[in-house]
């Protein structure tokens, strides 16, 4: 069984649109909550990463399908896995949902950037922690 | 010859984070630019579509890619294309660019909804607005 | 003494700017998950004031003093406390620390409006809820 | 005659919130479109200003009055004054509007840092173009 990351948040006002709903980039920012969290679950801290080790999991694609609204002040969770890690690429996968109802499954997909923005290795050590979980 | 529409605008610095580019989900926001325009220059106002006749395009999926990045202050030219027009469905594809280079490309797929969030018909009148131009 | 609700929440990434801090921006945005809170712990629901009231808490002065740096992953705590409440006037107030560093203080004034854009007050059984705190 | 610089930007849908209106962090945005072109108006980059001098416009404080909404697909006029300059402080100062209606009107409080985050004096050069449009 794969290890999934729960993560909860609350929808804020400043998320919705004039359609009453939360506007469709805010999905791109939690499933970065997600992610961000999935890493700490592995002990391996992502600001820790960029600071002492300078590499970056640039985003190199995402996609999002748009299942049901999420409305203001609903408590959403978010589901994250990782469904795929090599050296240089990542891949997390995301389930966004509220209670029973799936609003939102995406994917998004990274490379290991250094401070010049070339594709890099992750650092061993990081390796290992995200491997553990697996 | 398909009909691109061409938006520009400004890198923000509200759109930057710490990695010194444009964070992911802002691409998202461009494209909704780029549609808008592509819109208006079709002879539709999207704020009439839902202010009028109660029609709104939701997401059902986004998709992008990342090749480059972009970064503050600057100047991005969004090409917009309609690539799918039924009468419930509408697809836009995009390309983010900067001066000769590609930024981002993606799809955005959306669904016409009623204030109660069922699908429903395009207006025949801004289904041949958006027909003239392909 | 008046009340002070306590709202917990980390720094995301999407929050920083090319500095490596949080924009400014977002610390309204913050203030506003505070007051939404300080709501619902008054056993309001600000959904439902909006919802089945038809009132609406519109901003109409926002202050902001920015002390010290929120930066990516940071355990931000918001404090919120009302500090002024008539009819159709409210005002909230925040300190927003990290640890034991002041990071903003500042102040939002609303007036309570229709749907149609003009004053209104406060329907009774939330004026009461709001004043049950202070 | 002080010099007011003049930018203009179209509502995004992003923008909105569920009122209707634009969400009131986002003037604050708009503030930093404003100020940017004013740099820019003066023959100054504010990117260069961080790329060559290390040289950062943190904000100190931020003041917004909100008069009546913006609204989706709105073209806005930012109008922004430098209402102070001193070596290590400066201020800038907003009017928005769209067509003859004051939307809000505020106020944005910068002090130099260096990389470091303390303060330090805006290099003479950079200085000396702020000072030509006074």
């Amino acid at each position: 069984m794969p290890y999934v990351c729960e993560s909860r948040l609350r929808v804020r006002y400043a998320e919705t649109d004039q359609m009453g709903m939360v506007y469709y980039a805010n999905y791109l920012i939690w499933m970065e909550v997600g992610r961000s969290d999935y890493c700490r679950q592995c002990g391996l801290s992502y600001r820790d990463l960029e600071r002492e080790e300078k590499a970056y999991l640039a985003v190199a694609e995402a996609t999002c399908r748009y299942r049901a609204p999420a409305r203001y002040d609903d408590e959403i969770l978010v589901e994250t896995e990782m469904t795929r890690l090599e050296r240089r690429i990542l891949e997390f996968s995301y389930r966004i949902t509220h209670g029973a109802t799936l609003l939102a499954d995406g994917r998004t997909l990274h490379v290991v950037i250094g401070p010049d923005g070339k594709p890099k290795s992750i650092p061993r050590r990081y390796l290992e922690l995200l491997k553990s979980k697996l």
